[in-house]
């Protein structure tokens, strides 16, 4: 279909005030794009084929202004000025210095007096997902997750001039490092060995006689970019006369295969044991004379024959892998973690977020708006929501989410079996827009109290922004 | 002082580029202030005297905007709009139907449409703590609390014509309706025994055979107000054609004798032990052959002998009790449950909240100020700290309190028991500025110490907006 | 009644194949007689007019066998070969050298092996609540608690030549220290100040220097006793060539006026709020004004105005202090710490505890009883049961109590408020023995399934053994 | 070795006032006799071959009293008299009527007045875990549990005549029953589906039409046994005039090869993704378009792609398998649950158990021994200790353990890791013994402490009786 076709009809309502233009980005290409803004002037393609998770990336950019518009120190200012920010919560005060890394949080709110004091007297600034208060980290981590369908999250570190803040170190995330002031000076690091090449978890300070040489030196000037993979060792170093600050985008937590099989290997065993009585015989009983630390070096006929019995058991568990529960899953723990989207004025005109249904001085409720089975809709956001199958059907979505990093509780909307059908039409046919009369389900009913589920939850919009039912 | 002596003062400062009026109001007095218009033309004094937890008091005002700004329709669909209503948490869809009460609750947040449809279909709204995002409320509240040394809460209700959305019951609050817009026909009924009178808990819900007949009928218009003391009974019900908008404002929940004697009272005893041998002496072997349920009807010489010594034993705790250590413990409470102060322009000017040290955009941080020996300071509220003899000395304080109910932990700054006396210049001297070296410590470092943790913590407020430091 | 008359009933008996000769004693003389024989030839009243609480009394008696069958040396080594004695849970290995208190406790099991060794390298022994596993301690303890009405505890300390295994220290308890071997030199010392006569809580171990000078210096032999009451300061060591062993047996912990007054106060706040509205009017606005750290040596009219309501009000309190229910509580823990009777052979047949009711080899059951309307019946011991009014009328009974200190939960008995005066009747007529047709409840019915309820929980004996109904 | 050769050295001591006879018996070969005797005339080998989690087996024996020393009604009903038995935790009181299954159960203890009275009425005793009380089943069972090497159970079930106490169902053990009075009408049942052979969980109560026929009709009588696998339907009713007694011994409980997996197969994820970069990368980024519910279905070259990378990381855990570990973690299991050993005479003679270390009347000790390195041991049960390499080496053991089912702790003894071939010489000579100078160890002090250890744990016996040291 072509926009022009949609703006027509779009215009052809009656009540229709203006021209509305349907909205039909994909949030995953927007992501895309923003990635690729990131990175510019290299490849988004060659970059995931050369250097995710495989190795550092410098781009020098000579365009102080480039990422300016995410943070800067007056809108930390500012920030500090009108939010609550707690230290130790929102914000950490650090130093670095003879190789000794300390903290120095007082208790209480961030007055900008305090926070100012100890930046002057050397101390460095970590704001902690400062996402949560500043909206184009929000917009921008939010249009990114949708790629990475992983929790896209920020850290903003504030250096004064000629000072360290961290001791050298690395982390469980890929880390993209977006210097929108001043300069920093880094020195970058290999794995120390292949136990620590995509490390799950984040190391300990480093001395720099545990680190060896750097495989990176590089100045980072307003406007740079540097990414490292997980697993990189990294300091920064900020030079005479000059402050540095930079926002860390980081994402892929605890999102490898690895974290794939720890929801899947259990469920496996489960169902191959459900399946087969050979894994609930009783084991022989010679087995303990066998294994175990007093027997681990000695090697009999028997102790091969209860070896080969095991390893034909394992085999047994490959056909009952659950591929899609575990992936579904993995997803489940994305909703929970998810920022909320960033609703556009556009997106408000036909979404609930909008202005329907406004209460006016009277108490009266005006512009009040219907889903029909000719509305046309489409989720919100490509994954927006997800469809597991648990006790139940569980719809997970994350619009509720707090924008502090994960919410406690992650909400749900159960539906029956036989609705299943709806949802799955609306999923796959994203970024299209569907008539509600033409989701896979039995009845017209049915079609309207789904659509009418997903609206009023703000999980879809409609192509055009419903009519007014108030004349009726 | 004069306040033109004070204007002299500050205009005097080399660098002041205006002329800054010093803030003299006194926040007791302010919270009077609002009282007397709330209850208008009705006298405060009187009002104490006469219908404070005595009787029910109607005002009928014939000004339909009198309270118009604290809370409207369109702010409700605005706050809906704008905040992440929760169902539940922030606000409850009532009903009360053929003498039956139902709460229609739904899982997550509550958009405008969804909230408009329950109340179409007949449902009243209650807003739980509306003074979270109505920062009207905020500001009345926050100033009531100062004069009552208690919580001041609030609740909205919303009901749409011609119904009712609550049983008849009673509160453990006083409680002032404030109507905003539209008109509820309200019933009051007297406590129903002498237990209920100014009771220390709500009640269930009635049926109407349970609460006799109404001591008070009346119709509130937008811009009356009603007031009745906890324990009265009450339901309201809209009239055909007309929405009911009020919010009430609630206050001395916990806060009477009996609330200070449970504080105080387990530790009267204690004190009352540690000096009274008689109280550790063993009970008497035959205590337990003339008390108890088994005994209670006997009335054997040897039981009266016991019960003198008991009742002489109960007259000791008298000299024992720890008056001052209870009404502090009070007095932490209300630190703990008090709103947050709204800080205005002019406060701004002189506190922590103002525009002080200011980071620039390369990283510059300038208007840098600093609290001197002759700088003139007073608390920012009467009652904004509170200061206890715990295991130390603490210094409990409010303004860190979120808006919502009751914050988990209660800051506290703690300080040495000689830094004790310049606190109590401070509390007592309000409201009155007094120069830092006026506080009552012995040395200069001290003075300046307990003035800038103050100030930093958002605590005091200066006479004259601070010296710029940034030229020295 | 004579016990002749008795005999006579009893051996009236159809089939009785012996005169049996019903119990007549009461438990609550057989703890004076006990303590009698404990203190002889000390007088029992003399002793609690003098010394009971008041200050420690030596016996020296030189009989080396009077407290011998309590403990000794190889019961000790019986109890260790032949129960499973847990290293800190049952005993403790402690030493006391140059003024350094240490307890060497290993894990698990005490085998005679291991804690001989330690006793043969100058360490002594304590073994907590020995009455568990040595049966002549069990009967000593819970014979005297009937008289106390308060939990008696033991523990025994076995100390080698020429050491000291505990540092100066005072208890919590009236301490009764029974020699059964060799020698041990005491020095007692007074409380050091007035707040520690008669203390709540056990002391730390002291230095030398904290304690002044003793008042008491005597060496205990085998056969002596050393009374103290909580409070005094008490050191023993052991002379050249001569070891040492002892029982403490202690009582009237948390046993004071304090701690009924601690029970009583919070119940008779709430009585007194409930009846008196005065209590819960709310405070007045200026208390925090008036009273608090900061205003505590301010001495204002307003002041003094306030403090008398306070006293008027604490006045009111003491016609509402709920003695019989505070009692009951007192009573209900001592249900809860007691250890279970000793039942003789007597007792046996006359109890639930017998030969009633025996299944023999084919599974039939021979030698069924009944209790019956003429059946005469009275409490097993004279505090067996506590009757306690809470949310419905409990009976608590300590019968099933575990021999190890503190069981966790406490079972009682559930009964109808129209059940009560028969139990009364029980408790009241103690230690006659009464008719069931005779208990204080209306019907027949009634009187028989009460009756059977005590019986088949073991809290009640019959005055002759139960006929047998298997004939008919 | 000849036995004679053992006794000559025995004999030899000098201060031995009899000939000492070394134990020589294998407690894994204790357990197969005993088995056979419970089984005979079937052997041993046969039943391991054909009957063992196969299928039922009935042996007819006509001989009544072949179990009768385990348990019957004198036993019980001396256990009930003796014991502090409590209803719920030790027995339960049921019946099953008319198809309805009810549990009777009083609170508190299980008087043998009560539950004969229940007998008496139709209804069923289950004693649970009677072993604890009941010296001959502990020996049984603690015999047994050293060649299954999983914890040994017991429930014994009296019935009364003419009826039921149970509803039909299965267990998730081996069981075998063994008749020991009286009759009882078995019928068994197939498992109703593959799923429900040899299942891991009990089943519920069935129904007559949910277990349709039995394969098995049979009374066993007095001597008689019956064993049918875990999964096995099976329902019991006594005949008329005829009552019940057996005892079921059960086995096998949570010990499959399912078992051994889930504590093998998370550990085996760890050490393969620790050595396989390929499991720590992240996962692709349109995994989650291509896996999950809504894409089930769905069948693209793409997702075969990834379901081949997810198949090849499986196969990479197969050589991760840690076997050694994972038996270990099995056999740590069994240490926690076992049954504490039966020590007999003879073994008291040559373990800690025994007569040394004797403290008599005045406080000596006497008899004191002392291993030195030419002292031999063995352990005193096969299975007695398992050596574990946790974050230590540690051996744990089971001679400590309550004879009540499942202690909360298990004990250990932490071993230097040099020490561990000392231990292992230990497990690997048993049955022989072994000169404590010739453990594995580097220097003689080591010998000695580990041999000391051990022994003043019980878990060693010596050939011969230790000498007495007293002379020295």
């Amino acid at each position: 279909k072509s926009s022009t076709a949609h703006l027509d009809e779009c215009s052809n309502l009656s009540n229709a005030s203006f021209e509305f233009m349907p909205v039909h980005t994909d949030s995953s290409e927007e992501a895309i794009k923003i990635l690729k803004w990131m990175i510019a002037p290299y490849k988004v393609e060659e970059f995931f084929n050369h250097i995710w998770e495989k190795k550092p990336l410098h781009i020098a950019r000579e365009k102080p202004l480039y990422y300016k518009g995410l943070i800067s120190t007056p809108i930390i200012d500012t920030m500090l000025r009108n939010e609550n920010i707690q230290f130790t919560k929102n914000i950490d005060i650090t130093s670095y210095v003879d190789g000794k890394r300390e903290t120095h949080n007082p208790e209480g709110r961030a007055h900008p007096h305090l926070v100012w004091d100890f930046y002057l007297n050397g101390c460095s600034l970590r704001l902690l997902n400062p996402q949560t208060y500043i909206s184009h980290l929000h917009l921008l981590n939010a249009t990114l997750q949708e790629y990475f369908h992983s929790f896209v999250g920020a850290n903003a570190y504030l250096t004064p001039p000629d000072s360290q803040g961290f001791a050298p170190h690395y982390d469980d995330i890929e880390a993209f490092i977006l210097q929108t002031e001043g300069k920093k000076h880094w020195r970058i690091y290999k794995p120390r060995d292949d136990n620590e090449i995509l490390p799950r978890v984040s190391s300990k300070n480093f001395t720099d006689d545990e680190i060896g040489e750097p495989i990176m030196e590089v100045t980072l000037e307003a406007g740079d970019m540097l990414y490292f993979p997980r697993g990189y060792i990294h300091q920064g170093v900020t030079i005479d006369g000059q402050h540095s600050l930079h926002v860390t985008i980081s994402m892929y937590q605890k999102h490898s295969w690895a974290d794939l099989f720890e929801k899947m290997l259990p469920a496996a065993l489960q169902l191959a044991v459900h399946d087969n009585v050979e894994l609930r015989y009783g084991l022989p009983f010679d087995i303990y004379d066998n294994f175990g630390l007093v027997h681990s070096d000695c090697d009999t006929p028997r102790k091969k024959e209860i070896k080969d019995i095991i390893f034909s058991l394992f085999d047994k568990l490959k056909s009952h892998l659950p591929l899609d529960e575990a992936v579904d899953q993995m997803a489940k723990h994305y909703q929970r973690d998810a920022l909320p989207p960033v609703i556009t004025d556009l997106e408000k005109a036909v979404t609930v977020y909008g202005d329907t249904d406004i209460m006016v001085d009277d108490g009266k409720v005006i512009n009040r708006v219907e889903i029909s089975l000719d509305t046309k809709i489409r989720l919100l956001r490509k994954n927006i929501i997800r469809m597991v199958s648990e006790d139940s059907i569980r719809l997970y979505y994350y619009v509720e989410n707090s924008l502090e990093y994960h919410g406690s509780e992650l909400p749900f909307l159960e539906i029956e079996e036989d609705m299943a059908p709806g949802i799955e039409t609306l999923i796959t046919s994203y970024p299209e827009y569907i008539a509600v009369e033409n989701l896979d389900l039995q009845n017209d009913t049915d079609k309207l109290q789904i659509a009418d589920a997903l609206w009023s939850r703000g999980l879809i919009m409609t192509e055009c922004p419903l009519e007014n039912i108030d004349d009726e």
